[in-house]
């Protein structure tokens, strides 16, 4: 297998890894249970869950591969903490954006080739990414996956 | 930058980014608050700092860097769950057992060449490598860092 290729088996295993393992903890979670904080005073699992929704449609600009699916996420799940903005989705409407989100991320990033990964995202000035090749779009898995982990060690608390 | 280099650059920049990430929460948690649960009925904090110690010591088995540095926390911090094992080490004999461990790792890991993160790690064989070259010493590293991250989200609830 060429450098290249074996390298985004890599990253791309540990970003489907822990997608996989984000349902498997949201499966054994009921809609009432994501309502609950995951510790006394910190968020509800359904902020967080749509906060993974809101920061994932985001990676659709980053890696210019088209516009979010949920606008509406931003304010109330990425720009305002939890519990200040009243009226947001259910539990279960959420569920249904993460599966849909998931799916569709998939089918975007296969539709790029091995080569596209190294080219620039687009929060990186082509000046910039003279000098920083690592700011490419492979990177913003690598750190996505990095925050996926990081708050589907929070949402597991609830269980 | 050569393909390789770049790879390597994006992977350790994730991990050494998580690390950074870990310090600057542990510095803002007492040795006292170290010793609470991070949420009612969960693992104390101190029991997650031992466990992450203790897999990042597997880590110098897995990528044949030598003998582990504290073999003594694969019982309480990997074979048993929190509160089973009595006598544990002090949060801050833990605090710096990371510290020094942090180095130790770094230190180790620069003195692999390149190409060296590509081959395999020792719990793979030789014969299953050839079909599964993923499964290298480069994938060790991603795979920890996830493993650091998704802790890591929980230690902060402490603060």
């Amino acid at each position: 297998m060429a450098t290249t290729e074996l390298f985004l088996k890599m990253t791309f295993d540990r970003w489907y890894g822990s997608i996989t393992n984000l349902n498997a903890i949201l499966s054994n979670l009921t809609d009432e249970t994501l309502q609950k904080e995951i510790a006394p005073g910190k968020n509800r699992g359904v902020y967080l869950l749509g906060h993974l929704i809101a920061v994932h449609d985001e990676m659709l600009k980053l890696l210019d591969l088209g516009e979010k699916l949920y606008p509406e996420l931003y304010e109330p799940f990425i720009k305002s903490p939890d519990k200040v903005v009243t009226q947001i989705p259910t539990a279960a409407e959420l569920r249904s954006f993460w599966t849909k989100q998931c799916e569709v991320l998939k089918q975007k990033f296969d539709s790029l080739k091995p080569e596209e990964w190294f080219e620039k995202h687009t929060a990186v000035s082509a000046e910039d990414f003279v000098n920083e090749p690592h700011r490419n779009k492979l990177n913003i898995i690598i750190t996505r996956t990095s925050h996926l982990q990081y708050h589907s060690g929070q949402l597991v608390l609830l269980k």
